[in-house]
């Protein structure tokens, strides 16, 4: 296993090429650049947490094809016991870091991947899933951070990708040959592509044989030749440039900084593909990843809002209303809708089962009831934050006005709540929870790991509405 | 363990003293009575599905104190998954009656003297815990059905027991001798109770010192001398006594049958008294008991809306709008509020622990967040079902005008929905929905285990808001 | 004008055929019926305000036509604040009877089809206007009570009129002759139709000329040769033949005492008819009463929530937790529903607009959003009585049980809340909470007026989102 | 009246002082800073409309002073029709800048403060409404903007102001000699302040006689002698100093420019104080404000939500979802969410009365219902619109990625939607739904114009609750 300051230097010195704001980031620099290395910091707490002995029962696993004790981020659900861990874990972490580690992704992708393939070896007589697992074995030694890679920019969403104007608006299969393969296209939001060392792609959605070849799955460096990455822009991503207290979260920031990959013929050998035009499981493998990601949200997430009730609370402390009846309220119903989130995610682990390859899945329909209460509650929890958090959340002055010779003393004056509390240690709260409970952090809950349509769709589709009409039938005496 | 029929013939001859609109019933058919019968037959449904060898796994277990099979709703959960096992168990036997089997109380509160005691023994040396064993294991050899007692009628909510006008108003002891103990007061609210056997009185709330004499807790048979209970009116309950449409749920009915039962000077042998005066362990019986029976409410009540859903489902079909996209989109809606209120079911069971007695226990804050979302989210069900329903939930004529000579034929000929569907299975599927979806089944999700402010009070309590503070400030970088 | 005595009068010896449980009421004891009797008295409120100085302001106007005064329900609005007293008024009387009066219907559709025929008659040279004005003069005149009949049983709604099975699904003119027209059909959820003299006969929806049949419009009296009403069963209706408490509301009852009424070739002269084939306007008819009847909500029920807010309170007071933080912003978050609903429908009068007649029409838009709100905010409001209210709503013993020689000391004891207020008083208030929180009350709120989809569906036609996308347009510097 | 030209060139060549990131910025040319100049360009809105025969019924009106025609913003109600035209003054002017224009504190103040002097004159013979009507005179001859000063900082909320560590932590009167009187302290999250010419000083609260040298209200030039402005931050305000597409609005930008604005001893003449320790009226005079500035919400708040829903509706038009059944449901939700907050403001204003003094005031308790939905339905329509918007509005690259020679090209590629709409089209929507639906956005509706505990507290002083208790318990049968 890795440390965080190993996985840290392990993304020096790469061919990765990341633009932002138009300009050419170096490479190895990346992790210094002041966009990019709170993302990193928050990722790596995922490699620190496993050597610290508070949590290393939580963060470690021992691997089922080695035997040797890993990270739990590399890690193929063996138990009911060990999807419970994740979502444990997940909570853990997000108390340490107050945002996205970003790193579930390609765990969540290789669990997805490896009992997909499984099947898909069973029915086809192919090899993926011997593939994959030769693909782990390095992982879980390198512990590697592998980013998941699902999302196509999709174009017209009206349109099939075989439809498109365009058709790398999916990402497909332009050419293969006996050594392998070649993709084009883009992956989109793709959440800590830029500090991880591997990518696994995957299909956005279930096709038919009309749309085979935008059905492939394989693994690939992020700096393999003809892969290029946009970061995107965040919500105040501007003041990383400035001084700490204005950034809320200065050492780990906020969401997952998230990038459109592009992928202009990029070869990917054999060995390293996982799925390649076997349309038939290209559904199944997106069902599966998806559940596994929309199980972790009542974990990360969970943690993310006990850090939003603890600044609100903290605030209220500091401002000296603390002792309201309504202040009270506000916070037990916070409490209230996260622990409903977190239930969601321990229910979908509790109920797991086993697949053919042995490893465990999570009960699909309560994943998604978890994301679908996390697409609404936590803007519920971010808004109650708010009423709490006071006025000052849009309109507090900058660091830069705290440290000025002249007005200094007036943001000092003026600014302080509770008379023993200093006022920059209010100004940091106000801080934390503006960059919580705004912008990104508020559209990474609706549209992370599906936007909420896609949990509806999957009610119809798993939760057996005929046994209940029949049922109703029954009581009401109406004769089948 | 009983059959349901043995568990029906169990009722009669007893001397249990049931009025219901200032009338004196017969305790000999009383089970026959329409306003009592469904209840009877729901709570019989436990016995029943033991037997049936699709639900046998979930109905039955295996004693711990003497090693026998006996039904579930007897048995100590001795697991994690004896804590599953159950929600899983209510979820199937609410998809069997629509309503309420009662019989969760008993187990409830037996698991929550059973912990209880044992720790109080601990403490004081006493044997509270040793008589309960003796009594449980009589229980479990009968297969009683057992009332759970807590709910006192209050009187002046702003005042403690000792301080109210009259000492009755919540139950307390009167006399004790060397043979036992004499209680008066009443219980209001109970389930389930006259129809069976036995009841545990367990204390309201917890107290102190100057409340001491409420402190109680003993087994006292429905029908012991002194005992008188008051059946309580149901909404409709008048159409009990008509044909058998109208009720909506005519063999089942619709909640749990409650009265006020009235204790004047009950003797209560000391083998059967589990705690007397020990104040100190009152607010643990309370909350011990609290806990497992809002663990419930994601199962029994998850059934219930599942048959709430397929009646409404039922309804847009033989109406012919169950096409419609916003149709579809409000039963995938209340497909996961439902499924959300199972989630905290399971979640609280899948992170129980062991007690000191052995005996497992629910997570506690989960177990609260669970029944804190049935106080909403059932009238959300509910009206989503009313909306899929139609007006006639509130202006369908009587069957007895169905049946009419004179009007039979206008009522079959306009309220018929989609051609090919019976009129009469139309209007039975509306009047379960009516009967399913106001009055006591909302009330009942509102109060039952436990009004809300009860739910909020415990988050204060169990939720550690000071370490979501501290991890706050350690983000934002407030010095502790 | 008539007074309350005068109008309940004017409905004795009438030859109107009403069943109800498979029997034929007498027509001239119909309102003395215990299942009747309630909706009459709530009727006849709105005849005895108009002679009570104190709101003679609001429940009187001038006729348009006569010069003479008149009640308010028989006027057409001749100014915005005609609309606005019309809202006063609906508020007022709900204040002194908790419930529907049923009266408003006849009043929107008379507005309805007045505006309607004006324009009409303008395009089409007709004279239906000049025939309503007519038999308006009568009603103004004899202070008539009018049924407003719209809604047909509709049968399979996946198709129209003319595609069912059955042709009767919906009224329809079956013949004509010089005289008149006969008409076919049914009309459901009749609110007061029993207690109607005359009804107004208006198609359900907007419809092309295949199924111009189905657009007539007439007045037809309640007890014409050919009608036959079957009326519907309430919640709790049974107790309306035991004593008064158990009623909630034992004087004006719940909600409108709908009813089915079917017609048989009923006969109408050519003088009472207003539309008869004008496809082209049908849609125009249903819409100006749909608007006008959805303005009322928040008037109406608004005074019906008040009852039940000042029912939910004062159950607080008598149980003696009105102090309580959590229960005054119980009431205080009431409040705010209550008067959202009722500043829809001051602002859907304030935004009103004279139409082509002269007659004020209220905003369409606004008018929608109003009704809309109700369908979900009534079930707001109520859930928040119910948690106030407590328990007791679902299990509170019957009157007799209170009155009995044997248990009614046990009721009067044990049911006492603070020691100074009667255990009967704070019974009634249980009771009165219990009617208007549940069942039917709920019902009539979702579908009165129209189903939630009928508003959303007025959203895409009214609201101009065209408009809404250009501005962003022109802000985002997007071009044309 | 003034044009917008001829305010901004009004704005130039003060003393004012304000401060941004700790450097003070040059008088002279703040209008033109890329941090203030959107929030002048938005109250310039408000100039360049009374000019714009489309809008001059809205935005001017007839002086009652000099009986010219003036700007509506400085004018005094006259009638409820004037109550009425600022309500739609302010949605129309919300849908050409989708953010604040600020002048609408300005009157609301000045409102306010004539009802309040005119009643404290009469109560104590002073003659303070005099000197704001000689005031006001020059106010609207000059067409000045004006900001409301209310919000005081605060301190520790639990304390009055003179119980405060720091009295200046409320503004204060420090001296008073017979020129005028001399103030101190601060006012916080001041709307407009530094692109206004005058401020009103109110207290931020009502007071006793303890603290009556808070309860000071006059006017004040916003570049006095002892005034400094520190400009608050705002949500992404780093992207003013770069492109235009990253900023959404960048001609208008977003909410109102606040800042804190420090007073140190300002002296202020006797004919500019219209309040100087008559205790008695500060709560009026607050409740005034309060509830004139709370009728304005659904007026521009409403605008600004149909600017949210049109940019809604363009990008899934944009991205070939707009004819899915869920997005034209979500859209017709936020259109019923917008005209719900409008009906509010409508209807305080439909029901407004004429004060002592002759001005019209808003009704209180339905103003406070306007602003208390904002609080809520806004985060709603935002969250919504967040739904349809999709992810891209968390991870959209920059404006300087789709202008970069090298990686422009993937940009323009993979951010298309439907082929034929522009690509750099598509991002603007995007930008302009990020900056309209997060961080102060969402914060200004929350707490402008008080926060939802201000509110609630209204509700229990305006509701009555003792009237509907009585005519609760009157139609329950209970005895007063």
């Amino acid at each position: 296993m890795k440390t965080g300051q190993e996985y840290k230097d392990s993304l020096r010195g790469r061919n990765i090429k990341v633009y932002f704001k138009g300009e050419l980031l170096d490479g190895n620099t990346l992790i210094d650049n002041p966009y990019i290395r709170g993302h990193v910091n928050s990722a790596a707490m995922t490699y620190e947490m496993a050597f610290d002995p508070k949590y290393e029962d939580l963060l470690t696993a021992t691997s089922h094809l080695t035997g040797k004790k890993i990270n739990r981020f590399t890690h193929i659900h063996q138990s009911v016991e060990d999807l419970l861990t994740k979502v444990r874990m997940l909570r853990a972490v997000s108390l340490n870091t107050g945002t996205c580690y970003q790193r579930c992704v390609g765990l969540d992708a290789v669990n997805a991947v490896y009992t997909t393939t499984f099947e898909m070896d069973q029915k086809f007589g192919t090899n993926y899933h011997e593939r994959l697992v030769d693909f782990l074995k390095q992982w879980q030694e390198n512990d590697w951070m592998v980013a998941g890679a699902m999302t196509d920019p999709k174009g017209d969403r009206s349109l099939r990708p075989s439809q498109q104007a365009d058709p790398d608006l999916f990402v497909h299969v332009t050419q293969k040959d006996d050594k392998g393969i070649y993709v084009s296209g883009a992956k989109a939001h793709m959440t800590g592509m830029v500090n991880s060392h591997w990518m696994i792609l995957m299909p956005t959605s279930g096709y038919g044989e009309e749309d085979k070849d935008y059905c492939v799955c394989c693994a690939v460096p992020v700096d393999a030749p003809g892969i290029i990455h946009i970061f995107g822009r965040q919500t105040n991503d501007g003041r990383k440039e400035e001084g700490e207290i204005d950034q809320g979260n200065a050492c780990y920031g906020v969401v997952g900084g998230e990038c459109l990959t592009v992928l202009e013929d990029v070869f990917v050998p054999w060995d390293k593909v996982f799925m390649c035009g076997e349309f038939q499981y290209s559904g199944m493998l997106v069902e599966r990843f998806a559940c596994y990601h929309r199980q972790n949200y009542g974990g990360c997430k969970g943690g993310v809002s006990d850090i939003v009730i603890g600044a609100a609370a903290t605030i209220a402390d500091m401002s000296g209303y603390s002792k309201a009846a309504h202040i009270k309220d506000k916070l037990n119903y916070m409490i209230h809708l996260t622990e409903t989130l977190y239930a969601c995610s321990v229910a979908c682990s509790a109920m797991g089962t086993k697949t053919a390859s042995g490893a465990y899945y999570v009960d699909p329909l309560l994943a998604n009831v978890g994301k679908h209460n996390v697409t609404q509650l936590i803007y519920d929890i971010d808004r109650i934050a708010q009423d709490i958090g006071g006025g000052l959340l849009a309109t507090l002055p900058s660091e830069a006005d705290l440290r000025s010779p002249e007005v200094g003393k007036y943001v000092e004056k003026f600014f302080k709540g509770v008379a023993s509390v200093p006022t920059e240690d209010r100004m940091r709260m106000v801080r934390l929870l503006e960059v919580m409970t705004g912008g990104v952090a508020l559209v990474e809950s609706m549209h992370g790991a599906g936007s909420p349509q896609a949990q509806r769709i999957m009610y119809s589709k798993l939760s057996n509405l005929e046994a209940k009409k029949a049922a109703a039938k029954k009581i009401a005496g109406v004769k089948p």
